[in-house]
């Protein structure tokens, strides 16, 4: 894929930068490119459900974030992006220690773009990375309004 | 709906104090029955997305813990509740300054249980709640698996 | 809810009568009021999957057209309906012999609106309704495209 | 992925073969192998809405029959399938003439399974086929029930 906006790697950055929950719950960036985003979730014990996992809104918090900047990566500079709906199914507990959250652009519309997202879950000892959940995001691009930009 | 626990409440309330991640995020519980459960959670500067409303993912992570605890209320005693799915819409920005993430049980099924959410804004200034996210979830009920307990 | 075009019953029946999905299916129309449209599907052998029940992608199609035209009453007079996206929970068996497939608005937006359905069964000798399957769906207003209309 | 029964892909097509609502549809089966099954739904105009393109619940239809007999080529003689809950997204208009509805495992579970979907148009004029539509299924694997089988 393509993106119209040439610097769209640094706007993502920014944007990703203003966002709080993700310092607050360490989300940080693994990598950018047109389409495709991939942010990592480290297993922290304040995040966790009564089980032990990493709990299933974390998971989906830094999956919706993976998705929705794939998203953004395709837009127009100036343009925001806002969470429609997403879907999130659990496949397997996330134990951690280290997730990577990725999220793919299946379609970029111009109001709509339409977004798939994986975690993977880095075992030790396994060579393997493991799926431990799986994402549909509808994104919406927002143009000419101040309260939802970049 | 009728309770076959009759502790469910106590119940309820222990596997919720178990949850690491509802303590990080400030979700505490305002009301429990039996098939119906409402959290609550407070703005919070570090749970912002980058236009300063609450996270999605913080709202799904209330919401998701409302819904599976509403489900985990209609469960035998020493069941154990897994989230299998769910699906959010964002209806309005999650401006705060405070919501209630309501779980109620659609089905209660032996096995598989269908959980509506609904997260309301309480807004200054405003008599009125305000519908700022809907969800369904689909949670499972688990026994005699030790690693996923109350 | 209020719909801004006064002749919104008519047109959601002269668009409803456009669809020959629902001739064939044998779906037809209710009770249409603002915001809330409820079709009916009766059950028919040649609709059913491997063991006798409505397939589920039938009672799939008559919510998604309950959720489209629920939202479509609420449109201005010369948009069109188009579904982003559903997602359906099938809560219990279609067996019929006659289902009720419930459209009801959430949020209607200038671009965007959220509708949840809930298809009910009549069973013979039951006083009661039973819930058979809920959705949710995001819908779209499109203007000023000639191929999506009406 | 390796498919417990030896005889799964004559225990699909038997299945199959018992579903009404396909040969209404005109829905054929493509290929099926282990964990992934394809589907051809032919365009015909009396499975379409008001704009002329199929109904989103035939396309549905076809997606989840497709999702769910992915599931059930990885599960045990004697079991039967169950969908859940699916959740759909229209990528573009189905057009046709001719739909491909992929079903592929992602997770293949003792009793759930998340499949995930998707719908491929092959256009007239066009070397490539473009996807219309993905969708996520739960599906459940039943066993020890007389109504639910094959």
């Amino acid at each position: 894929m393509i993106a119209p906006d040439p610097d769209f790697k640094q706007r993502t950055r920014d944007s990703f930068a203003k966002q709080p929950a993700m310092a607050t719950l360490g989300v940080t960036i693994e990598s950018i490119a047109a389409g495709h985003v991939v942010l990592a979730l480290a297993h922290r014990a304040d995040l966790t459900q009564q089980h032990g996992f990493l709990h299933a809104g974390m998971v989906a918090t830094a999956l919706d974030s993976a998705c929705g900047y794939a998203a953004f990566t395709l837009m127009p500079a100036g343009a925001g992006v806002l969470t429609i709906e997403f879907k999130i199914n659990l496949l397997a507990p996330a134990r951690g220690p280290l997730l990577h959250c990725e999220g793919v652009v299946k379609k970029a519309g111009r109001t709509i773009s339409v977004v798939d997202g994986q975690a993977f879950q880095f075992e030790p000892g396994s060579s393997e990375r493991k799926l431990v959940a799986t994402m549909t995001a509808t994104i919406m691009t927002v143009t000419g309004r101040d309260d939802v930009r970049h």
